[in-house]
């Protein structure tokens, strides 16, 4: 009872500054690049959540009802309450670039790298329909991961239309919800097992293995318009993939992008291009994003090209092991006793508005409990007002880390 | 649909960045007190947060039960989560000073400065019983306040032992609670009502009046203790409450408190001394706390003293009328043609790299619409990248406030 609830974090001081620090530097680049801040409830209506989640990911949501009756949600992502505010702010000037430090909730079987409750970074690009703005958030992204201490990352680009186009192609009709959800599943489950899966759902055996193949077409984006030419994919479809090569080369980032046609994405509003980022031998996708030019449509009843990611915040800090200490305490004042709490107050007062982090004494210990305890907290300097040091007008100034004592004229410090 | 849910808001970049603001400007003061950040999950199992809640407040609970069958909450503070954390947390040195800003949810009925989910910001201070711990702590409230601009705030202070011991004194028993209730309606309905409930508790008319007359004390803190011997009230409280209007003196803010025994605050894990914090002329408080030395004892089976507040921010968002824009847009670059767009990235990543923020053009506006579109978002500057411009090595450089342009060497841009 006394731990946090299954899947979720207690965010204690140890931990959460290096999830602060990475929210500023993320932040930073986002707004590099003309993005501004977001944020939304943390509830919204079922109704809202459900519309675009994809079978999956409704599963995941957790749900209730309120004491009126409402079916809410916590929402599982930010792409979907970002779309419901566009729709009705139509003030807003397009394209609109905003993104979102900030937690959501997903009621899946924790496990390595899964939580309940945890915190994306992301991006929405709203109104732009070009490949321009795909590669300009595919540089966001990995520009965040970079800022955040990442050298090596890669990110796996395919387009939802790509696949489809080669499944119609390969006449594969129907069911091609299914076989892409198949195929997801690569990497997970030997090739063979992937195989013998879309055999059971009635392709042949050469079609199977063609399209296992494909999922596993892996190239450099720069050589991406080549290989798909050659599964003969429609041309406007290996114009855009060239558009976007060219794109990332100019952003210094052709290097960093892979064509991957595995890649599928579970959430459902995706219409275009999609991705996944990786970080060195991370076993997981630490973010991910896409063309979703449909979402703002079903609440607006407009059309709305939109584009965007979503890094996954804990497991970028799983994967590159991000700690950080919390600021220090640069002075502990200790008063020795009752007729010294007057002037220690004022002493802590005035190194504050130095803009200097001050721990001022609020019990009665011995001097040595006292040491110890800054010492514990990490307080950098100890500052002893005591009766005679006072009526010397000094005080007595200790280096916690060389563990030296000097006498300071007490003007210094109620200057 | 479209809207958020009921009682909820939804931060825009209009409205965000005050937010954000304030968020920073308050968690420095509490980082230059020693107070370090802590955040925990929205969720809480429901028997956590009940157990202190107080019976209005367990009311207002947004509860439900996951998919395993568990008995879940929403947090409606972060006191009880921070409790919750510190019983487990053992190793943390005592007393542990810990911050937080975040999100709350309580379900009211929304009115004016009420809301269904909102944000707190306060500290805890646990481990430390004396009144230099309350002291503290009511001086980072009355100093986070100055820091959002605030300049005209005062600390209405009482304690409930003092109200405890007036009604002990007054022959009032068994039902203080229900006796503490109506008291705390005081200002909502009018006092001969409120003696007419107290009557209706079964107290004398002369002892109703009396309570209603002591509820309405409101003396400078200074001349607190004067007051309350006069009251008869026992002679450790009265030294209880000379030491805490000492202490806030030496904090230079004897005059932003006053002893005002009509506070009783709603939660009921409060033990000592209470508080609430009113700006100006805003009716509501914009914050509050006290002591609950109980509360960390009910998770831990350890005595814990213990003293925090909590400031409702969008409260004093709201009493302080604060505001503010987004940051502004640096550069705007505007390719003329497909051709400059590989150069356009590079200035723009190259002005990113100086820290500026630089919205890249995406679409195939026309130079007037980007002109147009650049102004709505506030771009100081706009960058107009030709084959002209290039042929001649420059690029075409307006200030986006004087409606001035000039040419400037490309190199100042991808140097």
């Amino acid at each position: 009872m006394l731990q946090p609830v299954r899947g979720m974090v207690d965010w204690t001081p140890d931990k959460y500054y290096a999830l602060l620090t990475v929210a500023r530097k993320m932040s930073a680049v986002a707004e590099a690049y003309g993005y501004r801040a977001i944020e939304t409830p943390a509830l919204e209506h079922f109704e809202v959540l459900k519309a675009k989640a994809g079978e999956e990911v409704v599963n995941e949501i957790y749900y209730f009802r309120d004491k009126a009756g409402r079916e809410l949600g916590l929402r599982f992502d930010m792409t979907v309450p970002v779309a419901r505010v566009v729709s009705y702010r139509v003030d807003l000037p397009k394209p609109i670039r905003l993104y979102y430090f900030t937690k959501v909730w997903r009621y899946d079987e924790p496990q390595f790298g899964r939580f309940r409750e945890f915190h994306q970074f992301g991006v929405e690009h709203i109104g732009s329909g070009g490949v321009e703005a795909d590669a300009e958030v595919i540089a966001v992204s990995l520009r965040a991961l970079e800022a955040v201490g990442s050298a090596d990352y890669t990110a796996h680009v395919s387009d939802r239309r790509i696949m489809d186009n080669i499944l119609e192609s390969r006449g594969v009709g129907g069911s091609r919800e299914d076989v892409l959800r198949i195929l997801d599943k690569r990497g997970k489950v030997p090739d063979e097992e992937l195989v013998k899966m879309l055999m059971g759902r009635g392709l042949s055996k050469d079609i199977a293995e063609d399209l296992v193949n494909i999922a596993n077409v892996n190239t450099p984006i720069m050589e991406a318009a080549h290989t798909l030419s050659e599964l003969r994919v429609r041309k406007d479809l290996v114009d855009y993939v060239e558009s976007l090569a060219t794109l990332l080369n100019d952003y210094g980032l052709a290097n960093r992008a892979v064509l991957d046609l595995g890649i599928v994405r579970g959430l459902d509003y995706y219409t275009g291009f999609v991705y996944e980022i990786y970080v060195k031998d991370f076993k997981l996708a630490v973010g991910g994003g896409g063309r979703y030019d449909d979402l703002v449509r079903i609440y607006s009843g407009q059309d709305m090209p939109a584009t965007g990611f979503a890094i996954g915040v804990e497991r970028v800090m799983m994967a590159l092991n991000i700690q950080q200490n919390p600021p220090k305490v640069d002075y502990y004042i200790y008063p020795i006793s009752r007729e010294q709490y007057s002037l220690a107050v004022r002493i802590s007062e005035n190194l504050r508005r130095r803009g200097l982090s001050v721990v001022l004494d609020v019990g009665k210990p011995s001097l040595r409990s006292a040491l110890e305890y800054a010492s514990k907290i990490g307080a950098s300097k100890f500052i002893i007002v005591g009766p005679r040091e006072v009526s010397k007008g000094v005080v007595r100034v200790r280096d916690m880390e060389k563990w030296s004592e000097v006498e300071e004229p007490l003007n210094n410090y109620i200057g």
